[in-house]
């Protein structure tokens, strides 16, 4: 059993939020497909643990935003990688209310789809959400951002929530190629910084040493700062 | 609502296989998903008026093939359009029976999944399978076929029974290009051949019209007659 076989399933990258009350949550997913033509449905699946699993619980709706090509790391950090336990991830954000009464995001959205959920099933850390569609608009044509494009163009990782995280000590039982300068991963998302790289989001071109980053440079997915690095082997 | 808000969710293609006793079936599914990481646990959306939905309820097993780039459409179409009622889907195919007493189809097949299902949930038309994770391996390492290059560049449709069709005539509310040559529609699988474009796979260059197509000309979808064609509008 190769454990990377499962990264070779195609997936979109999208923003699911929900409410709880008066209060709103949000979270990357990327398990998000359509299960039914007539009536419309669709299913998303949520980590249990996750606050949007909580909040979908309780009011029973969600939107799904689906994420254009240049979305960048941070909203995806933001999203992904913090909890609303925490901050408020509306804070700064585009979004919109939709007619379930739950937020749409809108940053690097091309589409969104409104569901109302008509049936759940709990699989180990996770549940299946079925949503039937009440309302779902194209925002624009740009291209999708696809979850291989996140992880091989953007170096993204998946979070330990996530249905597609592989634990780092299985992934070094595979070969990896050689490398010449020092990399160092994030010690809260994941995120390896690669000199021969660099962040270009963050603006630090490549051949820039971790060592030489500025002391204010933040990890570019989740935030973390300088001091949450250690050196990856 | 726009219907077509529903196709911005990315989606491989791939064949499903399973057994009941001595017979073998498959089928084309793209709503295929990873939905827990410990255990690895995938889920698969089937309708439960195809064959390999029975196969799956009696067998309790099935595999996954993901499909490459390449993948023709002679192949989507055996088994994405054909119904193993009718023909052996496995006849000419290269095959291996997997650890699940499963075939696993190689034809243009960069990665296997086999899996054992543990649950399941109806919805509407559809039955969920959630299959835990018994072998998974990667055969090469070639560009695998979204659902979206399989509409886009290769002029695929999706089947009635598919989770994303839309009716012909919800897609003809939409506003369409003007064309100049006229379209012929295969009125089994939906399949329009554009004499602009021509049928490469059938050695059909671009410029032929539909009238000076060869009388052994078949869909490369489906390998309906020239005769199950009619004037597209």
């Amino acid at each position: 059993m190769n454990p990377r076989t499962l990264h070779k399933i195609t997936y979109g990258m999208y923003i699911i939020c929900s409410k709880k009350d008066d209060s709103y949550n949000g979270q990357i997913a990327n398990a998000v497909i359509q299960v039914t033509a007539e009536p419309r449905t669709i299913a998303i699946a949520v980590n249990r643990d996750n606050l949007t699993h909580e909040y979908i619980l309780q009011s029973g709706v969600f939107t799904v935003s689906v994420m254009d090509i240049d979305c960048d790391m941070k909203l995806i950090g933001k999203f992904g990688f913090k909890s609303g336990r925490n901050i408020d991830k509306f804070e700064g954000i585009d979004y919109k209310i939709g007619q379930t009464g739950v937020p749409i995001v809108l940053n690097h959205a091309l589409a969104f789809i409104e569901a109302k959920v008509i049936d759940k099933i709990d699989i180990h850390t996770h549940t299946i959400f079925f949503g039937e569609v009440v309302d779902a608009e194209i925002l624009n044509e740009d291209d999708v951002m696809t979850y291989s494009y996140y992880h091989l163009v953007k170096g993204g990782k998946s979070p330990k929530n996530a249905p597609t995280y592989i634990a780092e000590q299985t992934l070094k039982e595979q070969p990896r190629k050689e490398v010449n300068l020092k990399k160092y991963e994030c010690n809260v998302c994941g995120y390896i910084y690669d000199p021969a790289v660099g962040d270009e989001e963050s603006g630090i071109p490549a051949g820039t040493l971790f060592e030489d980053l500025p002391d204010d440079w933040v990890c570019p997915v989740c935030g973390a700062g300088k001091e949450e690095f250690s050196l990856f082997h």
